[in-house]
C-alpha cells in the first residue's frame, strides 16, 4: 500500500492511498484525515485502507483524482519524533575522516534526536542561512512505527514498522564536528528533513524489504549529476533493532520515524556516496585534501530510490533547490 | 497569569488559568483548548486570557473551581520540540568530572533535542526499565516559546518567550556517558521528562525574572531530605541567547519547549545540586571517590521552586516516585 498526503491548509495535510500502479489516488479522509491519525489506531484502520486501493483499483473511490507527486506534502509533514541512525559502517568510517573524530564504535546503535515539528515537502526549496555553513544533503531509508512500548526487542520491534519512506537529512557540515565534539549532538547543524512524497507498507517492497532493511539502490543527482547509488542493504544494524534501540527507555509514541543514516556502501569508489562530507572523506584519502565543494545558493538535488534493474522504487522523488533563508518563520 | 492544563482524556488535555493567588481555576477552552493551541495564537489570545483571569478573581468565570495541582498534566503534555540546554557552567564542569570528559567549552550554549511527545505529570509515577541504569533527576527551570523565526537574534528572541516552567530531566546515567562519547547526544540516556503543574509568564515572576533568567531557588528534596537549592541567576547564557542559538538554522514551531539544564551554582558546596552525578562529583573531587548511590525504585524526588525568603515560586510543585516499568506503551 502506497500512502501519500497533499496540501489542505492545515499542518498535516489530507491523507490519500494511491492505486497500485501509483497514478491515481482517492481521500482516505473517511478513514483517517491524516497519515499521524492512521497510525494512531493502525491496527483498527489498515484494512480499510487497503480496501479503499482495491476501490481505486477498480476505478470505485469517492473523489479519485490523477496523482500529482509535486503537489504531495512530506507523507508525514510533522512527527512527534524523529529519531536519526547512522547504520552504515562505511559512512560512519569517512565522516570520522572528514571530521577528524576519534574511532567511531560500531558495537551498538549511533542515533540523535532530530527536529520533527515539520518535514519539508519533497519538491519544496530548502532555506537555510548561510552557503558558509557547508551545506549538504544526506539520503537515507526510514521507518514509521505505530505505538511501541518501551522495552520491546526486535522480534517486537519489527512488527511494529508500518511504513518505509525515503529522506534527505540536511546537515550544515561546518557546525557538524562543533556540535559533536560537545557529545550533545546537533541543533544548528541538522536543520528540518525532506520526505519523498510516498509512504509505502514493506510489503509493497515485496523482496527488496527482508531483515528489515531496505534493498535498493539510492540514486542522488547533484545538478543533474549522477553522485552516487548506494545500496540500502548494507546496513550494519537492521531498523528492527533501531527501533528496539530507541524503545530501551521510552515508549514510541505512534508515527516515530526512524533514520537509517547515509546509504552507504563499502565500495563507496564505485558507487559513490549519498552525502558531499563522504567523498570530500574519499578525496582525502586517496588525494590527500578534498576538493569537491559542498553545496551553493541555487544548487539542485534530487534522490530517488531504484531496484538493481533499474526500476524506480515507490517512494517517488525528492528534487529540491536550496536557496537562502528570507527571516519568514 | 498562570496557566494549567487538566485531564480530559486526550494527550494534549484542557487549558484553564489560575486565579491570581492560585487557589481557583476557570476553563480557558472557550479561549483556546490547549495550551499549544494558545501558543499558535498567542498574540491574539493573551489578553482573552488575562481578561479571564480577572473575571475568575472577581468570581465571574463561568466554571471555576478549586484548583488541585494534584490532578493537574504538565501544562504542556506533549511539544513538537523539546531542546535542553546546560547552561549553568558549574554543572558542566562537575559533569566532567563524573564522566571522565575532556574539558567542557564554555564558548557557545550545549544543547541537545530531547523526547517532547509526553512530558510525565507532576506527580505521576516515573517507570523505567532497570534501577542498574544509574537513575538521576535533574531539575531545570524552562521557557516556552511561540513561533520563532529561523535567525532571530537574543533581543528577537527575548520577545519569544511567552512561559516559564519547571522541569524535571530523568536521566540514566550508566548510558549518559557512552551516548555522549558518540557525538550524537542521548537517546536512551534521556527518557521522559516531567514539567511542573503551572506555566507562568514573565511578568508573573516580577523581578525575579531578569536578564532572561529565573532569579529563584530550586528546591530538591530526595526522599524527604533536603538535596539541594542551587539559583537559577547563575546561567552562562540566558534563555534570549538560548532560543536564538537554537533558532539559527531552523524556526522554531510555537510550543517549543526550552531547558536551562540542570540548575548549578559555583558554590555547590554550600547550595547542594540539582541532581546526584553532580554530587558523585563533588564527592570525588573532596573524598577521591563517589559515595552517594542513584535512585532506587520507590525513591522520590521533589522540587519547588522558592524566593530568597523561601516564599513558593508559582510553578507549583514536581512529586514523584521511580517505579519499574511495566512493560505498557
Amino acid at each position: 500500500m502506497k500512502l501519500s498526503t497533499l496540501p489542505n491548509g492545515t499542518p498535516d495535510g489530507s491523507l490519500v492511498v494511491l492505486s497500485s500502479d501509483g497514478s491515481r489516488c482517492a481521500p482516505a479522509t473517511a478513514i483517517a484525515a491524516t497519515l499521524q491519525s492512521a497510525l494512531e489506531r493502525w491496527t483498527d484502520v489498515e484494512a480499510d485502507l487497503r480496501e479503499l486501493v482495491h476501490a481505486l483499483d477498480r476505478d470505485g473511490a469517492p473523489g479519485a483524482q490523477a496523482f500529482n507527486p509535486m503537489r504531495a506534502l512530506a507523507p508525514l509533514p510533522r512527527a512527534w519524533q524523529w529519531l536519526d541512525a547512522s547504520a552504515f559502517q562505511s559512512h560512519g568510517d569517512l565522516m570520522q575522516v572528514v571530521f577528524k573524530l576519534d574511532k567511531v564504535s560500531h558495537d551498538r546503535p549511533l542515533m540523535y534526536q532530530g527536529m520533527s515539528d515539520r518535514f519539508i515537502p519533497p519538491t519544496a526549496d530548502v532555506a537555510l542561512p548561510s552557503s558558509e555553513d557547508c551545506i549538504d544533503f544526506e539520503g537515507e531509508f526510514g521507518v514509521i512505527t505505530d505505538g511501541v512500548p518501551m522495552g520491546a526487542d526486535a522480534a517486537e520491534a519489527a512488527r511494529h514498522i508500518r511504513l518505509v519512506v525515503m529522506i534527505n537529512d540536511w546537515s550544515l557540515r561546518r557546525i557538524a564536528p562543533i556540535e559533536m565534539k560537545s557529545g550533545f549532538g546537533w541543533i544548528q547543524a541538522k536543520p528540518a528533513s525532506s520526505m519523498a512524497p510516498i509512504a509505502v507498507t514493506p510489503d509493497e517492497l515485496g523482496t527488496s524489504w527482508h531483515a528489515s532493511r531496505v534493498h535498493m539502490r539510492l540514486q542522488v543527482d547533484w545538478n543533474a549529476h549522477r553522485f552516487g547509488a548506494a545500496h540500502g542493504g548494507t546496513m550494519g544494524f537492521g531498523f528492527d533493532q533501531l527501533v528496539a534501540h530507541a524503545a530501551y527507555s521510552r515508549a514510541l509514541v505512534a508515527g516515530t520515524v526512524i533514520g537509517s543514516g547515509t546509504v552507504s556502501n563499502p565500495d563507496y569508489r564505485v558507487v559513490g556516496s549519498s552525502c558531499i562530507a563522504e567523498r570530500r572523506a574519499i578525496e582525502m584519502l586517496d588525494e590527500g585534501q578534498p576538493r569537491t565543494p559542498y553545496m551553493a545558493f541555487g544548487d539542485r538535488v534530487r534522490m530517488q530510490a531504484v531496484l538493481e534493474d533499474g526500476t524506480p522504487g515507490p517512494f517517488g522523488v525528492i528534487d529540491q533547490t536550496v536557496v537562502a533563508n528570507e527571516r519568514k518563520a
